[in-house]
C-alpha cells in the first residue's frame, strides 16, 4: 500500500504532473508560478503540508462566515496591511467578491454604472439581482485591438447624465495593465455619494511599488475586490475584499458573501491567502524592485532584437511581445514558445502575446525569455508571409468602416433576457428583435448587444462585415454566424 | 532565504500546524481525515506537490465551465463510479451545487417543496431566483431531539395538495445518518412529472457497501448533490453533482453552475477531487467494509460500559455516543476528549457527540476513543449531577405542552423578506406582524418562524416557553429573546 500511485485514469492529477515534470516557466496566473516562490522563501515545508491541515470549524479553528478568532484576526492583519478598513477572504475567487459587492449595494430595479467590458461575474450578478446597468464604454489600445480601460471624462459624463445613480462600478487595471485617473472619478463620485467598487483582480500587487499605478483603495475606491491568485502568491480561486469609507454598509455585505460562498470555506484557500499576505508584507517590496529591474533590462534588450515590439502596460508587469513584424502571428507565438522553449504565456490573441510576470519570477525567466525570442526570430522569421498585414488591414478598415458608436436600448432587464424564452432566427431577420445573446467581435472584445438589448442593423452589419473580413465572434452560438437567438416577448 | 518561515502573525496558519503536531483523532470533517489516508494509500507525494500542480486555463490544461479535456475525462470517469449520467465536479461546496440546481429547476415565482429543516443555501437559492418554498415538515428523533428526516407519507401528500409542484427537494440522508424511503417517493414524484432533488452532502461514501442505505441516484433522485469532503477524502470546499433522468434540463444547469462558481476555478479542488474519487474506486469497498467492522466491535464495547449510550443512524457511519446518564452533556464531553484525550468529534449537543467516521479512520482511532470513554467514565462520572435529567425534563414537557404543530403561513416570498426594510419590536408587539428573521429553538432545530412568515401567538408562547425553560433559541439577533426584527410593509 505504500507505493506511490500511478494510474492512466487520473487525468487532472497525471497532466498537472506532468506539467511540474517538464518544469514549465511560467508568465501566467496564478502569481506563485508552480510554487517556487514558496521554495526560494522557506514556505515549502508549509505547503507541502496544507493537505493535514486542511480542516473545518471545529474546537479552535474559526469559521468565515462570522469569524472570532484565528480568521478575523488573519484578515485584520491583511487589512492592516493593504490600508483597507476591514479585509475578507474569499474562496470563490474575485467571481463572489463581484457579486456580494453589487448585490449589496443596488436593490432590485436598482441602477448601477459600469464599464461595458465588465467581468461576467459582475453581469450575473445584475441577473440575480434584478440590477440595471447603464454602461460606459471602453476605450480602445490601437496596438493590440483591445479594451484598455475607461474615459475619466466618460465617467464623469455618465454620472452627470444619471442622476439616479447610486452606484459606479470599473475594472481597474485593465488585464493588459493600463489605467486610468481613477482618483479623480472617486472624488467625483463621492462628491455625489456616490459608492465606488473596483474590479482590481489583476492589481492585488500594486500597493508594491512606487513605480506602478496607485491601487484603487489609495484612490479612493470604496470596495475593492483583488484576485490575490493572479498576481501575487496565492492559490488560484483565492481572492481578497477590501472596504474603506462610510458608504458602505458592510453588514449587508457580509449577508450576501454568505450566499456566495460555501458553508464549508476552504482552509487550504485561507491559508494560502495568509501566505501571500506574509509574502507581501516581509519580502514584497524588495522583491517588487528586483523584479522591475529584471523587467526594464529584459524589455530593453527585447526592443533590440529586429522586428520585436513591446507594448508597455502602465503596470510595468504586464508585458505583451508581438512579433507581427516577422509574421509570426500571437497564437503560433504561444505554441511555439510552449512547445519549442518550455514557456507558456498567459495568453495570446493575433497580434502576439501577454506575459504576466509576478514577485515569483526569476531572473532566469526572462533570460530563458528572451534567448527564445532571439531563436525563434532566427528561425521562424523565414516562414514570413504578409498575412500580419493583411489582417492589420482588415481590422482597421472594419473598425474604420462601421463600428457601431452606441451601445444598443435596453428593452429587458438582464434578469428578465436571462430567464425568457428564446428562439432562433436568421441573422437578418432579427432587426428590432431583442437580442437572447452576446455578440463580441475580437477585436476589441466589447459586447455589441447583450441579451435584452434592441438589435439594429448597425450591429448586423458589423457582424456580416466581421464574417467577411473574417474575424471571430464570439457569443453566438452559431459559429457561422447566421442563426441569432432573440427573446419572443 | 532557505529558512522555513515562523511568524506569530500567520494566525491561521500556525493554529493549523499545531493541530497537526498534536495529531489529533478526528472524527469529524473532511473524510480524509488530517491526510492520513493519502499517506496509507500512496498518494503522499501527490498531495504534497499539489501546491506545484494548482495551475489555470493554459495549453493542455481544461476549464471546468465548458470542459472539453482533463476535466471532461475526470468527470465522466466520476459519472461512471457514481453510476450517474452525467457528473460535475464543484469548487464552491455543496452550496453551489443545491443553488445551481434549484435556480435551474424553478423559475422566478415557481414553487418548490421542500423540508423545513433544508440547509441554509436553499434557502438562499430561493432569495436569488425569487422561488417559493413550501414546507414539508420533519420529524424528530426522541433520542437527540433534533430532526431526523421527512416522512414518506408526508411528502406524498404534500405533492398530492400541491398539483402546481414541478420540483421537490429533500435532506437525504440526515447530520445523524437517518434515512427514509426515497425510492417510494422518487417513484410517486416521477409519475406526476415531477423532478427530485437530493442534498446527499453527508451521503457521499453511501455506494460503498450493502450494508449502508441506498444511496439517492440509485433511489432515482434526478439531481443529487454530495459533499466529497464530509464522508470521502477530498479537501473541503469539494463536491460533485450528479444528473439522470429525461426531467433534468442539463443545459440550463450549465447555465447556473457558471453563476455560481469562480471564473478562476481551483485546481487544487479539482485534483482532491480526482484523487478522492481514485480512493473510492480502488479500495473503497475494502475500507469500508474494514470501517464498518471496526465500528460494529466499537459500539459493542461502548455499550458495555456502565452509562454509556450509542444512537445508531441508520447510516453506520455516523454514531452519537451520549453520557448523559452519568451527568455529563454533550458540550463537556466534547472538550474533554479534546484537550484530555485528543480527539476531535464532528459536533455536541446537550446530551451527547456525533462521530463521522470515514474510510479515512483507522482501527487505533476507535481503540483511542473507547480508551478515552472508559477513562472519562471513571473520571468524571463520580461529579455527576442532575442537570441533565432536568433538561430531560425540561424539553419534554416543553414539546410536549406547545409545540406549534403549523408551518407558520407565508405572506411574501422570501426574496421580497429578505430585501425589505425591517425594524425591531418588542416580542409581544409582534403577534400578526411579518417575521423579518429565523426563530430556530433547539432543540430540534426547526425553523418556528421565517423571514415573510407570520408570527402567531403560538410562535411566541413557545418562544416564551423556551425562555422559561432556559432553552437555546437561534436566529434572533436580540439573545435575550425580548426583541423581534418585523418587516414593514
Amino acid at each position: 500500500m505504500t507505493k506511490e500511485v500511478k494510474c492512466e485514469q487520473n487525468y487532472i492529477n497525471n497532466k498537472l504532473q506532468s506539467i511540474v515534470n517538464d518544469d514549465l516557466i511560467s508568465f501566467h496566473m496564478p502569481g506563485h508560478k508552480k510554487g517556487k516562490i514558496y521554495d526560494k522563501l522557506g514556505y515549502k515545508d508549509l505547503v507541502k503540508d496544507l493537505y493535514k491541515m486542511d480542516t473545518t470549524e471545529i474546537i479552535e479553528t474559526d469559521n468565515l462566515h462570522s469569524s472570532e478568532g484565528i480568521i478575523k484576526d488573519s484578515q485584520e492583519r491583511a487589512s492592516k496591511i493593504f490600508k483597507s478598513e476591514k479585509s475578507y477572504y474569499l474562496v470563490n475567487g474575485s467571481t463572489c467578491g463581484i457579486q456580494a459587492a453589487i448585490l449589496s449595494s443596488c436593490s432590485p430595479g436598482e441602477k448601477i454604472l459600469i464599464n461595458r467590458d465588465c467581468h461576467q461575474s459582475a453581469i450575473n450578478a445584475f441577473i440575480l439581482g434584478d440590477i440595471d446597468p447603464v454602461y460606459i464604454k471602453g476605450s480602445i489600445c490601437e496596438d493590440t485591438y483591445t479594451i484598455q480601460g475607461v474615459n475619466e471624462q466618460d465617467v464623469i459624463d455618465s454620472i452627470d447624465n444619471n442622476k439616479d445613480i447610486k452606484v459606479l462600478m470599473l475594472t481597474y487595471p485593465s488585464y493588459y495593465g493600463m489605467v486610468f485617473d481613477l482618483e479623480k472619478i472617486c472624488k467625483y463620485a463621492h462628491k455625489k455619494g456616490i459608492v465606488v467598487i473596483v474590479d482590481e483582480a489583476h492589481g492585488a500587487h500594486l500597493g508594491l511599488s512606487d513605480k506602478l499605478p496607485k491601487s484603487a483603495l489609495e484612490q479612493g475606491a470604496d470596495i475593492v475586490i483583488q484576485s490575490v491568485h493572479k498576481t501575487l502568491p496565492a492559490f488560484t480561486q483565492s481572492s481578497i475584499m477590501h472596504v474603506q469609507g462610510n458608504l458602505v454598509d458592510k453588514k449587508n455585505l457580509e449577508r450576501f458573501l454568505k450566499i456566495v460562498q460555501s458553508s464549508s470555506p476552504s482552509y487550504v484557500m485561507m491559508s494560502s491567502l495568509e501566505i501571500a499576505i506574509d509574502i507581501y508584507d516581509r519580502y514584497g517590496e524588495t522583491l517588487m524592485a528586483d523584479l522591475l529591474d529584471y523587467i526594464h533590462d529584459f524589455e530593453k534588450e527585447l526592443l533590440q532584437i529586429n522586428g520585436v515590439e513591446v507594448v508597455k502596460g502602465h503596470d510595468k508587469t504586464k508585458v505583451f511581445v508581438s512579433l507581427k513584424k516577422l509574421g509570426i502571428n500571437g497564437y503560433n507565438l504561444e505554441e511555439i514558445l510552449r512547445y519549442k522553449y518550455n514557456i507558456q504565456v498567459e495568453l495570446s490573441n493575433y497580434y502576439g502575446v501577454l506575459l504576466i510576470c509576478t514577485i515569483g519570477n526569476e531572473k532566469s525567466d526572462f533570460e530563458k525569455f528572451l534567448s527564445a525570442i532571439k531563436s525563434i526570430v532566427e528561425n521562424y522569421s523565414n516562414n514570413k508571409n504578409d498575412s500580419l498585414e493583411d489582417y492589420d488591414e482588415k481590422i482597421t478598415e472594419l473598425m474604420e468602416l462601421n463600428y457601431p458608436d452606441l451601445i444598443p436600448q435596453k428593452i429587458i432587464s438582464p434578469r428578465e433576457a436571462f430567464y425568457s424564452n428564446k428562439k432562433s432566427v436568421a441573422l437578418k431577420d432579427s432587426i428590432g428583435k431583442i437580442s437572447g445573446e452576446y455578440i463580441i467581435p475580437y477585436p476589441p472584445g466589447i459586447s455589441l448587444t447583450s441579451p435584452g438589448e434592441i438589435i439594429t442593423q448597425e450591429v448586423i452589419d458589423y457582424i456580416l462585415a466581421c464574417k467577411e473580413y473574417g474575424m471571430h465572434v464570439s457569443g453566438l452560438k452559431d459559429s457561422s454566424l447566421e442563426i441569432i437567438e432573440i427573446i419572443e416577448k
